[in-house]
């Protein structure tokens, strides 16, 4: 039984979600449907590309990842689907798939990940509404390739796909690098474009709005109510509150910025110093 | 495996929808469940009827929809089921489903939909909690029907259901529709009660607390934050603001008026006039 | 098919409860995934336990219960599972399971429900990242459990699990029940820590922020916007109010007294006296 994921800013309570379910489970009636989320910020596509981002990849190989944040739904941006050697992706062509795409294509040969556009009229809904393309092209799409289509029947192929700028960190001439928040979670963790593959805990030091945190391991480092800086559950550097939101304790918002050195002068730290 | 589908005003974070996807599935295990929404407004019968009739005719045949938005559980409304030759409905009779009925109900021979008391309390969780009926009396019915029980055993047969008077556009003499707002939707997208069939974009003026719009075919028409009229993925006449609230940004509620008629001044009608 | 419930405090928007549906279906395909709950408020271990206790106990037997409200993930709690005859459950050791944990030992002899530490490497995610024990030890133990895996090969026994001290209603020496909210539902239901397995309307007197309520058995009973005292779908004595919140109209909150007595000077009563 194939496996369809759906996310989208639709929320549930107006139907649209479920009217993509109802779609796809006409077209493929055995798809097991399984919703990561439609509570995406409305028009938010970098929130959902970072969402996609930290659990697409965790998904077992064959699955079919419909996704909806499309601000533009009826403009020239294009309806597509993509497919890498271990799942295919579908939705607007507006940078949603920007990091799934990069990480698919890192280290693969050309070609073993292509993207082509929702074209043939066969596989919609018709009459299209120009203001709802989840209903009527891409979870028709979606539930033809869970049920076999070849994705190149779904339409030509694509020479590339949209992709987000998405902030760099930029490495000072001494060492340090500075770096943005890039999103903010549900428990007000403020997450940066930072990634540390490994660092020891105390090594580094983060600024950040007048603060300087210490990186530390885990939340029990610190008291309840403290501020920390942790490497994420995606390896991004993030600032936390032990038991709070960092983002409401200290007003930050996606843009801001921080700045990472090496943390000579606080080694060994003591917790009561890092807040 | 047979599909049942679960809408209700319960949210999710105190377990009663949790509760009934326990009870369905200790009856009916093999059914699959599918969430369509808990986030219905509380106690708003009228959002549920039109979110069933956006998303309930899309799902395949055979379906048991199960719905629960019941703010007058344990009065004398009837705890019902009814049937069409596609699908199974079921929930409490107050008029969550006078617009799937009625749509179930055009152009069909009398009897080809029915409707049936659940009556009968081999078929309930007993006992009856007076005030949770999605879980004792709805969720047992709707994972027996799915199991393939036959609706007449539930209980006696009804001569009809509870309908909403649904607010209905009125044609005045000189050919102007006036409507109603009915409903305003996650993204702050102003539902009217007029149905447009088809309709050439800027053919019709809407005027609407004291703005006059002209009908767009998609948002790119017009610029960002910009207010526009369209055809919605229903058919039904929508206010809304490219990349905005249309409902936030005007101060528009449930209710409001507003007057349909042919845009002969307009047209050809330029972009930036119709804001 | 084997099924996995899964409940936490993540919400949706991030990814990270589709993150535990990835893993779960990357180790176990075949597992059918029902959400109870992504909503719990963050870090309300009592909330979770009383919504695990609302739900669970009506799955069918053999479900894999995954919960996760972690506000100690990284700390020296440990993370575990624990087996019933009926079910499974999986999640950090805070608390979470006292009320389910309770109810199923009850009436059951010595070892019949036993815990084990989470211990194990192999059914674990490596590395394990110290802030979300959901993605890399939590799921894919319940995965693996949901396969068929004996819950002795996951980590030694543990000789008792973390329990909440519940506030216990106290009984006085007039016969009097004082109790305390522990819960505000969805609705604005006060849901009390006073259990009453039956009682015939009007025979008790609830009195709580200077009011007095009757109790009484359906809302039907007292008008629109009336406050009145029910025995909930749980067992547990309720403020209510009809059509409305009882938390937002009287200001309650979880920790509120209240006080239940035989109702002599109100029997029989009319419904415009309980408000």
């Amino acid at each position: 039984m194939p496996i369809i994921t759906l996310s989208s800013d639709f929320g549930t309570a107006d139907g649209y979600a479920a009217a993509m379910k109802g779609v796809i489970l006409s077209i493929c009636r055995q798809a097991r449907l399984v919703d990561l989320s439609h509570d995406l910020p409305a028009r938010d596509v970098l929130a959902a590309a970072l969402m996609l981002e930290r659990c697409a990849p965790l998904f077992p190989p064959g699955c079919v990842h419909l996704a909806v944040v499309d601000p533009g739904v009826g403009t020239s941006r294009l309806p597509i689907a993509f497919c890498t050697p271990d799942a295919s992706f579908v939705g607007p062509d507006n940078g949603l798939f920007s990091l799934v795409w990069r990480r698919a294509c890192a280290g693969r040969p050309e070609g073993a990940v292509f993207a082509v556009e929702l074209a043939d009229a066969r596989f919609r809904r018709e009459p299209v509404s120009p203001t709802f393309h989840g209903r009527d092209v891409f979870a028709p799409a979606a539930a033809h390739l869970a049920c076999g289509l070849s994705p190149d029947d779904l339409g030509p192929r694509l020479a590339e796909i949209a992709l987000l700028d998405l902030p760099e960190p930029e490495r000072l001439a001494d060492g340090a690098v500075c770096g943005q928040i890039i999103a903010v979670d549900h428990f007000g963790n403020c997450i940066s474009n930072i990634e540390i593959e490994q660092a020891h805990p105390h090594e580094l030091r983060v600024e950040t709005g007048g603060r300087a945190l210490v990186l530390r391991q885990t939340y029990a480092e610190v008291g309840p109510g403290e501020p920390l800086a942790l490497i994420g559950s995606c390896g991004r550097l993030e600032l936390t509150v032990r038991d709070g939101s960092y983002a409401e304790q200290y007003g930050v918002r996606v843009g801001d910025g921080l700045r990472v050195t090496a943390d000579r002068a606080d080694r060994p730290s003591s917790h009561g110093r890092s807040g």
